[in-house]
């Protein structure tokens, strides 16, 4: 996905935001927000909008020195939602059908993204998870699902924020396990997913987890590793998490299955929905081609 | 008031309303976005906010060639609050107080901006005059203004937009005409009030009117004519309308009365109060030396 106009006074007050969140110091937040706004005057809005917010994340984190400035927030919702499993893991069970109730907790736990929010809070879970037990996901698509995870020998599946990850393993328990590789990021950025949050959620002793090598809130693939890509291009199904992911490869053809929440206009409007709606999207290429 | 880094981000989505408010040509957007971005990134804030809304406004009009891209608006709310004016005249003459009837419908017309807000309906008035007449404004504050319009031998009342000034005209009826010069804009930006706007209102016929001589969006001296700049420092009293002129004003040392709606939470903090709020504050220099 391109960036739209819509995006640039997004970023310049994620740019603050982000700032205020790693630093009390009113002068990283100038330092922060006057490089986005020249880099905002002459990007290229080809590039997609995660390009943007590397550039922010990795300022703010060389202006104050922390190198994780997101992880207290990410261990806090790593065992917030630990305590939450396994009686999500029952209702899961439980359901008629589990993939179903599994697809639709996965994407709850999306709204823990401190990418768009610069808060996110628990009352805002807990309600993510009422919204998604209730809300309408067209049968056809989660049969689409269910149908290409039947095929596939090789499932990657592209994390995306911690606390989140715990909620991915419930729809990553639902799949048969050694079809699964499941992919964090290679650094911290924001308070996306990495190998210690896929330790925490318990997922390295469930599936193969890999990370991509990169920095992104995204997945940039010319920025990720060379062994992260050969993965990616080996798996004959990608699953991608979250607006981050959805943003970088929404243009790449390969069998791709969306799974998020929409909590942006520009983005809920690229896909064809509303803002707070869930998504599941099959990717434009496979879709046309199947 | 100096610019806040808050007031930043509200830019730049300001800029891209504004060119979407007058232009239906999104290369007309991206352009007028871009130059923002690439003034803000350098810009000195110590500078009141108006000053970059000024520059905004000046390009959109150069890029669409229409001199006054609001002229429909202002003219559309200078006749509907026409067509309310005998009412709300009736309920000021009715009112225990008329002054404090009239500062208080006064400043229930200043939500007609079009400067923070994109769009601004009817509804929204109508919502601003019952919460005006309804509003805490304390009693020894009015007091204050009468005292002051009392003693003073001349009055410079500052409009700010056009529909407004109608109002503006219940409390210019309720103060000695021979005192009172109104001034306006000397040329249009946004849908503030200029010499067009005061005929329609009646306000010509009535007391002087004088225009600023400028087209900034709120007054900024050195910007104004000279005829205008010796009205302001001859006045013994001026009543400034609106967050414009707070924000160009607020540190000018004359006996002065900024009679506003708060309308964005950065203008709310430098005064005190909350956004939504009707203020009328003394200025500073003439408070401290009261």
């Amino acid at each position: 996905m391109k960036s739209y106009l819509d995006c640039i006074p997004c970023f310049v007050r994620q740019a603050l935001e982000a700032a205020r969140f790693v630093s009390d110091d009113v002068a990283i937040h100038e330092q922060v927000l006057r490089d986005v706004l020249a880099a905002a005057a002459t990007m290229d809005l080809s590039q997609s909008p995660p390009m943007m917010g590397h550039r922010i994340q990795r300022l703010t984190r060389k202006l104050t020195g922390n190198q994780d400035p997101y992880r207290e927030v990410k261990e806090h919702f790593n065992q917030y939602v630990l305590k939450m499993f396994p009686g999500l893991r029952e209702s899961v069970e439980e359901a008629d059908d589990s993939l179903n109730a599994a697809v639709r907790l996965a994407i709850a736990g999306n709204v823990i993204d401190f990418g768009p929010f610069a808060q996110v809070d628990e009352a805002l879970l807990k309600r993510s998870i009422q919204e998604a037990l209730g809300a309408s996901i067209p049968e056809v698509v989660i049969e689409d699902l269910r149908g290409v995870i039947e095929q596939a020998e090789s499932i990657l599946y592209l994390a995306d924020n911690a606390g989140e990850i715990v909620f991915d393993r419930l729809l990553i328990e639902q799949m048969p396990a050694q079809k699964i590789t499941v992919a964090v990021k290679g650094e911290p950025v924001i308070n996306d997913a990495t190998m210690a949050d896929a330790e925490a959620a318990g997922l390295t002793d469930l599936v193969p987890v890999i990370d991509n090598g990169s920095d992104a809130p995204g997945t940039i693939l010319e920025l990720c590793s060379e062994e992260f890509r050969q993965h990616f291009e080996a798996a004959d199904l990608v699953i991608s998490k979250g607006q981050g992911n959805y943003e970088t490869l929404s243009d790449v053809e390969i069998e791709i299955f969306f799974l998020l929440k929409a909590k942006c206009p520009v983005i809920a409007r690229d896909i064809g929905t509303d803002v707070g709606a869930l998504v599941v999207q099959r990717g434009r290429a496979a879709a046309q081609a199947a």
